[in-house]
């Protein structure tokens, strides 16, 4: 059933935290919002370049869908992700260097308040200031503020030429000095993707793709845009990577070496859950700092890591500043994995970054939310939740 | 006097709508904020493309700071507005078809609220998931939720290489359709406006550019990237333009001859007031839609001013959908301007668009917010209004 606008139906809370699909939720006055059928791409405005969904659309359902029309939608975050759980984490994705995160990527909202308010947040024009910004309150607000039932998300169109390619470094240092200064110089890449040593030794040792790679601190690049566009990009890159001392640059010249050399990319989490041994858990994390501490928020985390006996991964879309640790561990060194996580939080804070680029607050992180913002923020947090749902009805005890 | 983090100052109720320079604030405890000095950049961060600026910095006088660094601001409003005023309004301007709005280009706000509570909404990462996103709230609240007093900005890279274009058209319809097929393309051009007959015959008339226009509607573009980037931006407008039937197509070939094809641009509001005679008053007015209608509401609109007897013309930021009309009128004509400002608003309503592309609700537009957004919406954001501002001190009566 799809939700009617002329209803104002009071919902019963909302869990949260998992995918909308297969879900349904009765309302205290009986009407059903059925998830399941929260899963169609309602209307494509081709010549808008925006498309109307429900919120169990999947990214990569809607790109399959939208590549027909030469046009894509840039966030990129993980395989199975969907629009709904998207818009609650305000996730982002390797895209995200060139194109920015789900907060530039989102016109409107259709959105059910904890009072059963169903609010539309603003029609469809690219360009709006007529009254608050209600679509970007709800973006990664983490089910806290409303459920999403309808969005209506901006599209790009697909670049004429693609390409890829891979540049391995000495140190961690040469390889974010390498990203601090494409950043600076503006050069226009699709995204540039960081796997550290330690990544690359797991990718190498799970198999699980076509080739080996050197086990070294490694950046992955997109470039996308005319092909004019892309070879200039190209070779401006290769400049700057062996300005930083990098001994390889290799780039993809057909589709099959695009995905070749793309695959150890997308390999990352998996092959360190396959290195797992003793450990059946894996801590992942994310922080983001300005792109001028990246080098250091890298190295020292990499060196806690080192010093902590457990194994612990960096990959990072670190033309953002952005990063993840995924770190192995069990029952018993649990503690271990907990203090890197906690030092990496505080870390990035202190450099001006923040506990979480793109995952979310969720409750592991919300101790750290006043560290970040301040106590005085938070409270303005609280007060908007609470002027939008007096009972804690959605999401209670996340975020703030 | 600077505005001090450890101080929770109530404020006085602050009017808005003017330029910060030269006003001050006295608090109700005796503490003063004083705006003018309000008018540093405090802060460049080269390397993060960021800087930090109080409210009364004008963007034309950080861009002329910015470019010995080679960056730049990108939103790019009227001349004299200042960083605080263009965080009220959410603006934009001629750079928004590549760069977007003044709400993509804002990292973090410090921001007094009613009660004096001063909030920092966001540390300096250029990417964050960490809570609710305080910045977008404040960004087009038009001084109703709190007073900006320093804020942190994204910087762009300058081009290495830009142009300008001009192409005129025998209607309309043909100028707008090579706008949407430019959109639709993705040409990522670094502005399209449009010029409409009636304002190139008023450019003319005023004479204060260096040449003589052709008195058809007209489209300006400007271009930027790397020098081959430009030239194909330029061939592939100039096919786009003849397609749709414009029967000139002129490019800078210097800085020069780029100032003086802008020129027009730049003169379109003097040059409408120019011809103001005993109209001596003008109401500038803005609207957006959806790319798709963009033709059908400039023909709409225009048909209604030629019928109305009164001068109006049209200029528009047309890549994001958005124009302007100004309207020239008297004390005893202005029932005709307004009459065609409300049938204008709720022509680009009707299309799915907003009564305000940039220049905000403040008062006259209030209560089209209702007829755009619904009552729901409207409702939730005098929720979040009085839950920052429960006395109504800020800015009462404007936008909701
Ligand atoms: C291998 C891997 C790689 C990843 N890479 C990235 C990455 O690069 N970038 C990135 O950002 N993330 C990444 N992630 C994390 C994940 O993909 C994102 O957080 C994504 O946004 C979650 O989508 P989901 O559908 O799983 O949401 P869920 O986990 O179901 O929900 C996420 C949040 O949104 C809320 N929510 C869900 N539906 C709604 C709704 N309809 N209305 C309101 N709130 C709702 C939930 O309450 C919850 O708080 C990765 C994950 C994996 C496993
Ligand atoms: C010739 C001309 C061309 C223009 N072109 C454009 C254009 O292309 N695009 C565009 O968007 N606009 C345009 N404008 C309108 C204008 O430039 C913008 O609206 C601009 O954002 C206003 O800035 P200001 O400093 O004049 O703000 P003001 O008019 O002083 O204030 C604007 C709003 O912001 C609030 N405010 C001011 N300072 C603060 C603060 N410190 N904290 C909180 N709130 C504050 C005020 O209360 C008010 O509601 C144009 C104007 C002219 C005259």
């Amino acid at each position: 059933m799809k939700i009617c606008h002329k209803y104002r139906v009071p919902i019963v809370p909302f869990s949260g935290g998992t995918s909308l699909e297969g879900h349904f939720i009765q309302t205290r006055n009986g009407i059903t919002i059925d998830f399941r059928n929260m899963g169609e791409i309602i209307q494509l405005h081709q010549d808008d370049l925006d498309v109307v969904v429900q919120p169990a659309v999947g990214w990569e359902l809607l790109n399959e869908y939208l590549e027909q029309y030469g046009l894509f939608f840039p966030p990129d975050p993980g395989p199975g992700a969907e629009i709904g759980g998207m818009i609650g984490t305000g996730c982002s994705g390797t895209n995200a260097a060139r194109y920015g995160t789900m907060r530039e990527w989102v016109l409107s909202l259709t959105v059910v308040l904890a009072d059963g308010t169903i609010v539309k947040t603003r029609q469809r024009p690219r360009k709006s200031s007529a009254g608050y910004n209600l679509t970007n309150l709800i973006i990664g607000s983490e089910g806290t503020l409303g459920i999403v039932t309808e969005a209506t998300l901006k599209l790009a169109v697909l670049p004429q030429e693609t390409s890829v390619a891979v540049a391995s470094f000495p140190s961690v240092k040469q390889a974010t000095q390498a990203v601090q200064e494409i950043v600076r110089k503006g050069i226009p890449v699709a995204a540039v993707e960081l796997l550290d040593k330690e990544m690359m030794k797991c990718i190498n040792a799970a198999g699980q793709t076509s080739r080996d790679w050197r086990e070294e601190h490694t950046l992955f690049f997109k470039f996308g845009g005319t092909p004019n566009g892309v070879k200039e990009q190209i070779k401006e890159t290769r400049n700057v990577v062996k300005q930083f001392g990098s001994k390889s640059f290799e780039f993809a010249k057909s589709q099959t070496e695009r995905e070749e050399l793309w695959e150890a990319r997308k390999e990352a989490l998996w092959s360190t859950l396959a290195m797992g041994g003793d450990n059946d858990s894996c801590w992942t994390t994310d922080v983001a700092v300005p792109v001028s501490r990246l080098s250091e928020v890298v190295s020292e985390t990499r060196a806690d890591m080192d010093r902590s006996g457990i194994l612990g991964t960096i990959v990072g879309h670190v033309g953002d500043g952005n990063f993840h640790a995924f770190i192995l561990y069990n029952d018993t060194n649990k503690h271990i994995a907990e203090g890197i996580v906690h030092r990496l939080v505080e870390r990035a804070i202190a450099m001006e970054g923040t506990c979480t680029g793109e995952h979310g607050v969720g409750m592991v992180k919300r101790p750290y939310l006043e560290t970040e913002l301040g106590k005085e923020a938070v409270d303005m947090m609280r007060r908007l939740k609470l002027a939008l749902d007096p009972l804690r009805l959605l999401n209670a005890d996340k975020v703030c």
